[in-house]
């Protein structure tokens, strides 16, 4: 099994970290994708959308998207809830990851660190903020309740929103604003066979 | 069970689709968006993330995120494959569909459609145009392969892609270019029980 990705994106740190959680063997294939890896004819044919991370079965099978990546190879681990309605809850916060928290805090990380932040991409940085923000506040009043999002235990739903949340600093966001979701990235980072993203 | 929605969004629609498609029972409860039914703080109470649609079961747990529901909803039925891999693939086209197509399809024909393509609008508008495209491609080149986007059945996948893709014109796109989305726009119109958005 070999898996496309770039461990600094947060997308592709998700399944370095959920692999290493449940120690599932693979082969991580560096792309690097600011010198055009993802848009190679090879990886086209992979995937057609052209982004990572980027799951390749041994028959020659491919999957793409961060979040279906993650629950395929959670299947039959405690990372993902046996209950139908805990089960929808773990997609919920996926979906709202994509949606309402990665084009904020994910783009707005990828403008300061990467880019540097220059001067032409400082209004859409600063639109970022707002949109991150909220997306944080959501979080907080779940892990208010809750000691992981998806009710008592750890899923794969706390994998997706843990990979760009605890760098959301690097984005511009002040993570003591949050102190549950404080808590909670701490609490991840207890789990056995966790590892960071560096 | 309550789903809070408005018709006219396809997020709302898709789930309108799918009660449709398998017969389920259910009270529609009538969200205005414009008139911020979203953000009282009643519904807040039931999604903080002030969006609709909203999935509210009888003993009051509630459920957000438009592909979460659907997925919930079609549980034990057809919609769903059995096989682990292709539930992955229909995961994969959900999560293809809130990154890399509704933030272009859906925003442009909102543009378009409800505030009327105003001038202050038009760059944001245009923005779009490439985006969707992409999307409509990716889709495309999947549905030349097979007759739905996860195989050979009616998935919840096509359901989630159905809801901005068979309007896509009202965004600006040209649905003639793509005609394996047309048939397959077609297809899914035949399924009994299918209901229109209007």
């Amino acid at each position: 099994m070999k898996i496309y990705g770039d461990i600094q994106s947060g997308n592709c740190y998700k399944v370095k970290l959920l692999c290493s959680l449940l120690e599932i063997e693979h082969e991580w294939v560096h792309v690097d994708i600011l010198a055009g890896g993802t848009q190679t004819s090879d990886f086209l044919v992979r995937n057609p959308n052209g982004k990572i991370p980027l799951l390749e079965l041994p028959d020659g099978r491919c999957l793409f998207e961060s979040n279906a990546i993650l629950n395929y190879l959670a299947i039959g681990s405690a990372l993902l809830p046996k209950d139908s309605f805990d089960l929808a809850k773990v997609q919920q916060w996926q979906f709202f990851e994509q949606y309402s928290h990665e084009p904020f805090i994910a783009v707005a990380r990828f403008i300061a660190k990467y880019l540097g932040l220059p001067e032409d991409r400082r209004a859409d940085y600063e639109s970022k903020q707002e949109g991150g923000s909220k997306a944080l506040s959501v979080m907080e009043a779940q892990l208010k309740e809750t000691p992981y999002l998806a009710g008592e235990q750890l899923t794969t739903a706390d994998i997706s929103l843990y990979g760009y949340t605890h760098v959301a600093e690097e984005g511009g966001f002040t993570l003591s604003n949050y102190p549950a979701i404080q808590v909670w990235i701490d609490r991840i980072a207890t789990h056995p066979n966790y590892v960071g993203m560096a």
